[in-house]
C-alpha cells in the first residue's frame, strides 16, 4: 500500500454519471463492482457488503451526444449534465466517472463548472492504461461523436500510441449498431455491425488490438461468437477501475 | 391507457435505495431497465437513452439488516438508509424502491421520516402480483430476518395466499449461501446451499412455486443446473416492474 492509500473502512463517496444509454450504465456499475472486489482481494479485505464503497449512479435522459456535436441547434445536454454532477457533488461524491465516451466533449466544460468533484476522463486513463500494458497499436471502435473531437487522438499520441481510424462507411456501421442496435434492445443487429466492422479493420491491420470506445460496444460485441480470439480493450472497465481506485486510495491514485 | 397515465416524454424521477448487497442494486437496475423497455412497447413508443426515466441509485454501505433486527446492539441501518432517502427526495425521485427484502424491517419508519416520497413495498407489491398470477400457494427463501419480522406473512394471508417457511436448519443453509456465497462472491457455495433448500422443499410440496425474497437468491439460484424446470418468483422483479410504473404513470399506478 501507498502513502495515498486510505484508511480501511473509509473509501470516499464516487458519482457515475450514466444513462448514455442506461444499460451502459448499469454494466458500469456492475464493472465499478468487479474491481472494487479486485482492490479488496489485492489488499487482503474480505468482500462483504459494506467494504464497498458509497456510490450514487444517476441515469439521466440527457439530449444525444453525436446528435448535439453535428447539430448547434439540436437539444444540447451540457445543462442537464452539469445539474447532475452538481447533485452528484451534493450528495457527498468526490470523484465521479462519465459512463459515456461521447459525453466527455463536455468533460472539460462540466470540470470547471463543477470543480468540487475530480471528474476522471475516460480516453485519457485508457491511453495511461494501454501504456502500462504495452500496446503499441490500436484501432478505434466509436460514435462519429467521439472521431469528429478527436476525443482519444491526442491521448493517445501522448502515451506514443498509433491510432488506427476506421472508414467512413465503417464509422456509419457502428452508428447503425449502437443505435438501431443496443439503443433499440436489437442485439443481433448490433453485433452483425460491429463485427463486420472488426473483420474488415483485422483484414487490414492483422491481429490489430480493438478499443471499445462507445460504452455500448461491450454490451454485444465481446459476446458475438465472430469475436471470439480478438484482443478487445473496453474503456468503460478502465475507467470503472480508476474509479474504485479514487474511492479506496483518494484523488492522488493516479 | 389509463387517467393515470402521465404525458410521454415525462415520466417522474425515481429512486433505488441499494447496496444491499451491491451485486443485488446493480441486478435490480437491470430489471427496472427491462420493465421500463417492456412498458415502452407496451405502449407503442421507441425504445431509446430519453425514453427511460430518470432513476438514481444509491449503493450505500449500511450495517447488515439481519445481524441489526437479531442484535439490539449491534450497528442499526435506519439512520443510513434514512438519510441516502432524504438525499434520494432532494435529488427529485418521487417514488423509491429498497433493493433489499430484509430492510423493509425499517419500511414504517423510513417512511415516516421522509413522506415526501412514495417508498414501495416489495412484499405487498409481491403478493398482490402472486393473487394476480392465480397461484394460491408459495414457499418462502428469506434471510432469518425476513423470517423473524414476518414481512411477507400477513400481505400474502391479505392475498389469500399460502405460504410455506422451510425448517429452521434449512433457513441456516439459506443463510450461509446469501453470506459465505453470494456476499462473499462464492457462487458456487451459494448454488449448493440455495438448490439444497429448494429440493428439500420440492420433496415435501411437489412443484411448489419458489419466493426467492432475499435479493442475493436470484443472482446465484436460477443459474444452477439443479434449479432448471423449478417454478421460481423474483420479487426484485416485480418490485422494479412497480418502480417503472410509478415512474411512467404517477403514484396511482398501483
Amino acid at each position: 500500500m501507498t502513502a495515498a492509500t486510505r484508511p480501511v473502512g473509509a473509501p470516499a463517496k464516487v458519482g457515475i454519471l450514466a444513462g448514455m444509454g442506461p444499460a451502459a450504465g448499469v454494466d458500469f456499475a456492475r464493472l465499478f463492482l468487479q474491481a472494487s472486489e479486485r482492490w479488496l482481494q489485492a489488499h487482503g479485505l474480505a468482500v462483504q457488503d459494506q467494504a464497498f464503497p458509497e456510490h450514487w449512479m444517476a441515469q439521466v435522459p440527457v439530449a444525444d451526444r453525436s446528435r448535439a456535436l453535428g447539430d448547434a441547434k439540436a437539444p444540447q445536454p451540457l445543462d442537464d449534465m452539469a445539474r447532475v454532477l452538481e447533485q452528484l457533488s451534493a450528495v457527498g461524491a468526490k470523484a465521479v466517472a462519465i459512463a459515456c465516451n461521447t459525453a466527455h466533449a463536455w468533460h472539460a466544460a462540466l470540470q470547471a463548472r463543477v470543480p468540487s468533484v475530480d471528474l476522471l476522463h475516460i480516453a485519457s486513463e485508457t491511453a495511461a492504461e494501454l501504456k502500462r500494458r504495452g500496446i503499441g497499436r490500436a484501432a478505434l471502435l466509436a460514435t462519429q461523436g467521439t472521431y469528429g473531437m478527436g476525443l482519444y487522438d491526442a491521448v493517445m499520441v501522448r502515451e506514443g500510441i498509433h491510432c488506427v481510424l476506421p472508414e467512413p462507411s465503417e464509422r456509419e456501421a457502428l452508428m447503425q449498431g449502437i443505435y438501431q442496435g443496443v439503443k433499440s434492445g436489437n442485439m443481433v443487429l448490433a453485433q452483425e455491425c460491429f463485427t463486420r466492422v472488426g473483420r474488415s479493420l483485422r483484414e487490414r491491420h492483422g491481429d490489430i488490438t480493438l478499443i471499445m470506445a462507445c460504452t455500448e460496444i461491450p454490451l454485444a460485441l465481446p459476446q458475438a461468437p465472430q469475436a471470439e480470439g480478438w484482443t478487445l480493450i473496453d474503456p468503460a472497465e478502465i475507467l470503472a477501475t480508476a474509479l474504485a481506485r479514487r474511492a479506496y486510495e483518494g484523488p492522488s491514485a493516479h
